[in-house]
């Protein structure tokens, strides 16, 4: 992690990853996360291109926000992120590019997408994109596809070290938009949280609550823990359950509490969908409370 | 954009893009796509390998071709793009080599897959290919992956630099198969157009009706207009709404008129699908009429 | 093909061929694959990352196993394949990396993913994975991530020449663990087979009847023959169709039998779903029966 974009600046080789990682919510039954590939590669033949996912759900800027947090950090320093879930494509909403302490760059609508990316890794220097220079030769007449026009474009000068970061505009003194970012708490032996993310494919609750302060609570792998979902205070699940290394400590189809592979908090069935079963949701309205059970003595 | 082949063929540089940009209805649950990037692969270690889409609705050759026509522009002259929507594998259906008036090659059944392209871009020269000549080792016993054991070995070929364009078979005089597209027009102060296709997973409506031609015919952007659809001369939708630059000049849910990155006219709900809405498809039977709503003096 | 491990390490281009293929069931929808990707880019700058499928049924060993078969023969030999699919994930199950007789090595766990490859390819040479030195720096605290922390971690090792294979672990002298596959049969001029697989996308059956041993029991193309699938002894389909070399040689949506490009005989309605018509699953229950029709004289 670095502290100052000056200290990241130092360091030339962050400059020369050459590699541009596109997450969208266009989906990938058209052209345009191609034609997007195609600008990229049209700015500079050695990129390598890469596909983070285009499958976030339309408009999610949370989870558009959620995503770059889990992937950005097995990158390389010095890799580009194009990240355009963009509902307000074309309004007043900043375009901008963004210097991270973990030496990543990001390019994006500011309109949330930089949340948890924000919060939890850092930003060293945010600056604004100028739609007008940095765009596609002859694309003015195109209002609504600034994932290729703008973003795709202004992210392979970046990646391809054609353009200093510097140059893709001002530098912005204010903060990105941030979306709201519960923090997890200990309070009368009680663990809340915030249900963040599901595990999609595996349905699996991915929680905020972080190993470190789930540990420091006084549970242990082995112990029991009553684990209770709510959303908007009703209360969805209710249930005991023992905190495990793997899934296959518990039966198929038996809940589980285990450590993510972010090193949060996650709430499954053995090769089951906890939030099918349970009809279980993401997001601010779901909360989450962790307590261990004492053993009988 | 080049007028002949000769004028094309005398720049070196198009035949070195080493890029193979591949399109399917194969879908990317097993191992076909794959299979088809490792034959390509083992023709040359040095080519980019890149995927439009394979979730080409199958069968249909009319998506193909749109799609073809929305992407290939945006990749660099001596890209070469193998598009395999193929309903009639094996049968006489030429396999072709063509190049376009782009300088750009494909490489294709001639089922109709060239019909945007051919008609909207070019072709300058179309080669039938020898598919005993051109095709993978030992493969001789399998009729039906074209895709894999023709295709994808001849556009390596190509776009390695391993063989010339005029190799991959003999010219043909004839045109390509044509699918009909039709015009859009001008009529008393109506303007008539198709459906061509979707902006797949936001469910906007893509019109035959080029930005031009809507501004030639005195409509500006802020005008209000009124939109009618219609299958098979049946009313299907009719309302009025308006010409936006942004989507996000119109609330959420309501409908707006825009131009698509394609530079055609398009038609939305902002945030919302208007093609499920209103249930609308795509295809020569969906037309569209369009006129400006005059403003009460 | 390779008789033995030595006379394969002999030939030194195997090992640079600097491509990792990667096939899980983490789905495309999250940044798992993202991040499994971004390890290996981190390892080596190098190398060529390319995705077979993460579509796998969930959990579907068998299925894993067969699209491995289906694709690994078109990769290159050095070509390193990274499959996780991996129910019992932290268990007691090995992680391995196997040397094929193809010359390709695959990083897999050990828990049946390798049983087509094994039975149709061969195994040359298993090692065992060290999991605490084959291993993402700063990882220990994640259990349930293999696919990113252990296995595209050693893939990349492997493919980028940092490791040689003789490092991965200790050599295994026992077997891989092996799924149960039938073999076909003749017996009283039927030809008795099962249900591997479908062709995902247009459901069409694939047998395990190789074309071989299809084509010595004396039916030719052109032929008519009787094909029965039944279900646990449940007659499902029973039906006479053509033997046919292409798709077009029968009218849409009739049955015909083919040679699929696996070059085992396939059965399937052109331009339809076999599968979806009939309700046809696949696996060991699902068992099919083929008899040459006599034409009348």
């Amino acid at each position: 992690m670095f502290s100052s974009a000056a200290e990241l600046k130092a360091l030339a080789p962050w400059k020369q990853r050459k590699t541009i990682v596109f997450m969208t919510d266009f989906g990938s039954a058209d052209g345009a996360v191609s034609a997007m590939h195609g600008v990229a590669d049209s700015v500079c033949q050695d990129l390598r291109l890469e596909d983070m996912t285009h499958e976030i759900p339309q408009f999610n800027i949370w989870e558009a926000s959620y995503r770059l947090l889990q992937t950005l950090p097995y990158w390389a320093p010095g890799t580009v992120f194009v990240c355009v879930v963009d509902p307000g494509v074309g309004s007043d909403r900043e375009s901008v590019a963004v210097l991270t302490a973990s030496g990543h760059i990001v390019v994006t609508p500011d309109n949330g997408t930089l949340s948890h990316v924000a919060k939890k890794i850092g930003i060293l220097e945010r600056r604004r994109i100028s739609e007008t220079e940095n765009r596609l030769k002859d694309s003015q007449r195109s209002y609504t596809f600034y994932g290729r026009d703008v973003y795709a474009y202004t992210g392979a000068k970046l990646a391809s070290g054609l353009m200093d970061f510097e140059s893709t505009g001002p530098l912005l003194e204010t903060e990105p938009l941030m979306l709201e970012i519960e923090d997890p708490k200990i309070e009368n032996s009680f663990i809340f949280g915030t249900i963040d993310v599901l595990d999609t494919r595996y349905g699996s609750l991915w929680t905020n609550i972080p190993d470190t302060l789930f540990f420091e609570s006084g549970i242990s792998y082995g112990d029991e823990v009553y684990v209770s979902v709510s959303k908007k205070d009703r209360l969805v699940f209710g249930y005991r359950m023992k905190v495990c290394k793997n899934f296959s400590e518990v039966s198929v189809g038996e809940p589980l509490l285990y450590i993510n592979s972010l090193l949060n908090v996650g709430i499954a069935l053995n090769q089951g969908s906890f939030a099918k079963t349970y009809r279980i949701g993401t997001g601010g309205d779901w909360k989450i409370s962790i307590k261990k059970v004492d053993p009988v003595r």
